[in-house]
């Protein structure tokens, strides 16, 4: 979509529920020159925990960032953490990938089509294989192996480069190493992986090996945002795809790669969208 | 679910699109004792026309019924179309029946099963093949035989039973008979059918054997609102389901009987639920 | 489907692969008047197994039986087991129950409705609340109590019916009893249950609660042969839906019924036109 | 899947049905040093017609060619027509193109990720955009632009083209123009396009403006065979996804995208591997 003439603004809230949040949020909008377009919420009647999304065209004079800033000043006096975004502003893309390069000529192919709402800026591998690919897509691409010994130093250079090219979400394409709790911390944004199966079922190495041999009739695909917990973290999509006795572990694989293009480009066009807010282990998507 | 102690409400709305909607109707329901429990709102940017649909705790001492009338003239105020709903109020349906019994006795399973907001009453049949399982149900059963010359006397007989048991809903549960504009003029209310192809495809009669002819790979059924015009209502819902040359016309039949169940109840659950808004020839669906 | 008129055999048979096994059971059939109407196979490459699923048309003088019998000795003479079923033969059916009742009536609604090639012929449950409807649909029940100490008395009980009404194949249509392996042995025929979630994923009890917590995104239901492994036996057919956040528990428990009885009954009719060949912990299907 | 070391033969065979013809074709291979992997077949029981897809290790000392032939000549003494493939014989194919380059990108990845038993050898566009990307694939790109009075001179160059490059299967891409009766006739081998709508719903121009004017909730690609009546060819494959009312045009086209991907991709990786055969105008694929 091209951007709006007129600015607009997304704010995801939550927090604990209480009498009349709608009304407020949509009065203080209203009260900042501001028109609701849309707004989605949802009760966690459990938790007790309230979840907006609101987007909204800003028809004041008030600069956008400035209209974001008092946002989040109200959202705490109402007990809400919240996130702004503002139209226009789009988050800068790190790709982090090995060998397999199906996700990677996805993601780059959707971004170039104008799919994703962000920029994808940084190509970080721990293989030489896709720097021809990324140098002809017009993306830096950036080799740091990663061996047992030298992690913590691979894992330095990989935030250097974070933090030079201005990262806001790492997205791991079937990148085959663990990230460590100290790395996650430091970067301190979202990282999302593609765990090749259904989550929970399968966790850990070769999924599709272990589903073979189980027997499944069904595969599956899971996006979700690391965490120190390997296979562990909130879970943003899944995807699902029916197999019989005739799929060998290679059919399966290649039935694999399309669940895994497609689960994990919509898990980050959900994020570049502002539509995952993630509270406990789990997430609310608005969609 | 059991209705909740508190009442609630629930408004359907639209109209033309203008500034602040979402903040006056939070407004307004803060200001008569409301806390929102849920609000989803469409735009549709080419017809620039509003939707809503908004469900809230009543908290206050009036009557929920005088602040659903209140409301109503609030709607209309700010130029808006409404209608609106007291927790608790089950609509009464009828089910209209020929020979086919599958979507017959899952509505009515569904039904004793609690997942229908509402109250099957009445069944009303073109043949006495399903009177002792009416029965057995405990639903009242109508035999009114439908021909070419007595057609409208059938539907003046069809329409005293309609009104006789206040039925608010009228499901074709696939009835073997067109009904006339006539009829709905004087129902006047929501009929429901559906129809066993995945409509625009396949209009008209003996859409499995059309599909088997054409080679589809795909099967579908159309749960819609009945209009004048055979098999060009607004639609509700769609499902489909993949089948091969190696299914023969039965085989089409007895998958179709499956995706016609799920698709006319869930049209069904939504429309008890109000979720649904009609406009031109399309709906919304706040699911 | 009608019985045909000419009698026709289907033919189940898996063992070692070797050269030339597909025009050997081909020209034993045409050498004793058959023509195949249908064959499918499988060979699974990594264990060196051969699976076929042959159905002719029997046009000579002998009885299906003898043929069937004669089959039999020709598989075992070619390093194959074999199971030889004959057209018209329709197997028994026990359906095992408690309080749950939608995959019950589902079951019973499409075997009266023609869809299943065999006969529903007793109603086991450990409760009472099924009584009126079994009743109603003219099938026996039997209400055997299974508590903890007398658990062995009760399944000696469940085993004299099932002999005294020549039951050949048990259906646990959400029966919330563990059988024991004694049962199982004793019984000597296939049980199949259906486990409301996607196995391996959530195993045990209350799988929608350890779904809702862990928040996935696709539920599932897994029809699968009953062995002394709870949850652990070959799998044979899942059905999988998409979930969000909106859905809670209750919801999750109402989408799972309709899972359940999609997943359950394709897996029944599928066993009873000998479609499902077990090896090792898996399931050949030729559908 | 890399070529086995033993050579094997894939035949395709259909004709009126006889007694005996899995048995007279099990037999010749037999006969004839093959060790039949895999067999599969359909009985149309309407027009009584026999199709069977067979596939065996051919271990003796003939030319695999020359078996073919042979094979050839067998199914026709028995009334069968027959295509006959020989392992490690993989067609090259053209891909014709306009601007959109989803299905480009797609088909081109999954050949070079090795999903396709073929060789995307020349391209085919009436316009310049994809020079740059098809040269860096390393894949021959030939603009020949078609206007309304040049059309026959375009389609005289690309049949020469065609024969140059001995092209066996030509996939339209998203090919924005109508290829001539002509055309079709000249090449004389198959021609599979990727129509955006779920056919026979939404012929002609412009499917997603169709399907979002009637307000449907499902959409659907389908890839069929090209025949001189546009959009009316035998259907492959067909995909379909859920739409609600908050899809938009434009988001209608962006979902089909990955339709038309999917669907696209399938029914060419069948054609390649020799699992479709058309009879009147419908298929039957043996996948």
């Amino acid at each position: 979509m091209p951007a709006p003439a007129t600015p607009h603004l997304i704010a995801l809230l939550h927090g604990p529920d209480q009498r009349g949040l709608v009304s407020k949020v949509a009065g203080w909008i209203f009260d900042h020159a501001g028109n609701i377009i849309h707004a989605d919420q949802h009760r966690d009647q459990e938790e007790g925990v309230f979840f907006q999304r609101v987007e909204w065209d800003h028809e004041g004079e008030l600069a956008p960032a400035a209209v974001a800033q008092a946002f989040h000043g109200f959202a705490e006096s109402i007990g809400m953490r919240s996130i702004v975004a503002v139209s226009g502003q789009r988050p800068r893309i790190a790709l982090f990938v090995s060998k397999f390069d199906h996700c990677y000529h996805d993601l780059i192919l959707r971004w170039k089509a104008g799919e994703l709402n962000g920029e994808i800026s940084l190509i970080v591998s721990n293989h030489e294989d896709l720097r021809a690919a990324s140098e002809s897509y017009g993306v830096p691409f950036h080799h740091i192996p990663v061996t047992r010994d030298a992690k913590p130093a691979a894992e330095a250079a990989q935030l250097d480069l974070l933090r030079e090219h201005h990262i806001e979400l790492v997205v791991l394409a079937r990148y085959m190493q663990v990230l460590s709790a100290d790395f996650l911390a430091q970067f301190g944004r979202p990282v999302i992986n593609i765990h090749h199966s259904f989550l929970p079922a399968f966790v850990g190495a070769r999924p599709y090996h272990q589903a073979y041999h189980r027997g499944v009739k069904v595969i599956g695909a899971t996006a979700h945002y690391v965490t120190a917990d390997l296979d562990q973290g909130p879970i943003i999509h899944q995807g699902v795809a029916s197999v019989t006795h005739r799929h060998s572990i290679s059919d399966l694989i290649q039935k694999g790669r399309d669940l895994e293009k497609m689960t994990l480009s919509q898990a980050v066009r959900w994020q570049l969208e502002n539509r995952v807010l993630v509270y406990g282990n789990k997430t609310v998507v608005f969609d």
